[in-house]
């Protein structure tokens, strides 16, 4: 087992972003392992997951969780084990997942935590069979169920979000088509993870290559990006198609996001609906089960990106929100 | 009854509008009437209804419906009295509704006519008993379906479609707030329809007006317009609002209507869904029934632009796509 050291190291929010995230919003602070009360358990955390949503939470703006405080850790998906515990129900030495935020260790009341199947890779369950993953598993299963035959497209699709999304889909018999940023990223989405097609935002032709790539039109749109990609995927919808907005990461440095294919909402009749996954946790159980099935047996490949320790953290979030990432971004704490 | 005289006019597509409609994209002909093939019924049309879907048809672009083809008889939906017949199933002397086109006389086979309750006056049909009042019932009851006490905006709010969608909220015990353009309309929505406020887009101060009036948020949007009026709605939205997206006379002289808040939809898990009435007929008997009750009942009011003769026609559809017509646009033919 582990020895407790005497202190940790923690990332916290220095101040809130004007315009682009910038490696002085951050501030790296050692602080001392505090004593556990009855009840809690102190986590050494082994991974810690970087997330789009994140940035929502740095801003004092209006959105659908509340704002990050200064100077507070910053929020995050983590995987360690617990190596204290005055909590009945978590033993020193068990595997455990939990919302500990960007730091070497953390305190919870077991309240947050689940217990981790060790016949999955660790870091895992903070992609395909954690927070991303449910986000694909319940925009697929809860709002687009798309049917045998129907086309898919997503975007991010190499990332940890679309790249479940793209499997899901193609387990459902659709045709599935990607949208991502470079050769190499599209390669990977076709050749690994079995996509149909995978259109490179970056080159220039997105509109046409998507049209090229979804000759019978769109069904279902499942997105995490918003601009551009969303209305160049709007443009090919068929009549009812499905959205499922996830994310709109193309917009967190922009004061407005325009969807300027309004007009198809309509003439198409479209249904979008947004969704925050940690709102729906009563599917969370039927949908991790599933998910980590469909990862124990191979169905659901995923790739990840590992920066070295948590001073690694700001440049790797930052290099997350630039589409710099080539998978599911972590930092590797131990 | 009414003899039949030889002949008749008719207003056809002349042009397809480039930029805003205008007076040269119509033509008024005189043509025969027909003699009548067996199973025929030939209607003289007393009213003809003007509606924004028919810009929709002027153009050659993709839209949710054929487009109008060039020198035929306009669409439009119309209520007359059948003047002779060679259909058993209609007599002569009966009132029908149809889509028999911006003409003063039509031939039907009888297959999407309808025989009118002359309890209810014959130009409601078109109006709060017809297809914008089925738009307006359509749209409460199977997308937004707003609970007692929630807050329901709507655009157009004085307008055949919007008129009904606030004083079916109402009933439901909706707070409704109108979109209209102008103090005369922005009153009659209060002290005629009953609504709790409307805000009059033309004033200049849509935001602010329109965050004034809904100080509990909104729940749900009822749209008709588009561009600014929803964006002004959405930055208004709760958490889980609903949209029911039925019209964007907004964007009809205009290349693109973008909405600019769009990151609302994922921040407050907005749902929108476009919608085109008649695409969902199976509706119609039972609503077309409870909205006859409501307006029979004077629980629903409604007020008509009336245009007179055929040759009006063109000019009161140019004016109800800039929003000068007041209520219900129709053109009275007899």
């Amino acid at each position: 087992m582990n020895d407790i050291p005497p202190s940790y190291q923690r990332v916290v929010l220095a101040a809130r972003p004007r315009g682009p995230v910038a490696p002085e919003n951050f501030r790296l602070e050692t602080v001392a392992v505090p004593a556990l009360a009855d009840g809690q358990v102190l986590v050494r955390n082994h991974y810690l997951s970087l997330d789009p949503y994140m940035r929502g939470r740095m801003s004092a703006a209006k959105s659908y969780a509340s704002s990050q405080a200064l100077d507070d850790t910053m929020i995050g998906g983590t995987v360690g084990q617990v190596v204290a515990s005055r909590n009945q129900d978590y033993q020193v030495g068990e595997f455990v997942g939990g919302m500990l935020g960007w730091s070497e260790m953390g305190v919870s009341d077991g309240e947050l935590l689940r217990k981790l199947d060790t016949r999955i890779p660790l870091s895992a369950f903070l992609g395909a069979v954690g927070m991303p993953g449910m986000a694909a598993w319940y925009g697929i299963n809860q709002i687009l169920a798309p049917a045998d035959g129907e086309t898919v497209v997503v975007s991010a699709a190499s990332g940890a979000v679309g790249s479940v999304v793209g499997q899901l889909a193609r387990l459902r018999g659709c045709r599935v088509v990607g949208i991502a940023g470079g050769p190499e990223k599209c390669a990977y989405v076709v050749d690994q993870l079995g996509f149909d097609a995978c259109v490179d935002y970056k080159a220039g032709t997105l509109e046409a290559d998507l049209a090229a790539a979804t000759p019978d039109g769109v069904d279902a749109i499942f997105e995490n990006v918003g601009g551009a990609c969303l209305d160049a995927a709007l443009a090919r919808t068929n009549a009812y198609a499905r959205i499922a907005l996830c994310g709109l990461i193309a917009g967190f440095n922009a004061k407005e996001l325009p969807i300027n294919n309004a007009r198809l909402l309509l003439i198409n009749r479209l249904s979008v609906r947004g969704f925050i996954v940690t709102e729906h946790m009563e599917f969370w159980p039927q949908g991790l089960q599933e998910l980590g099935e469909l990862v124990a047996g191979h169905q659901i490949k995923y790739r990840e990106s590992v920066a070295d320790g948590l001073a690694a953290a700001p440049e790797a979030f930052i290099g997350l929100l630039q589409g710099r990432n080539f998978g599911k971004q972590l930092v590797k704490l131990i």
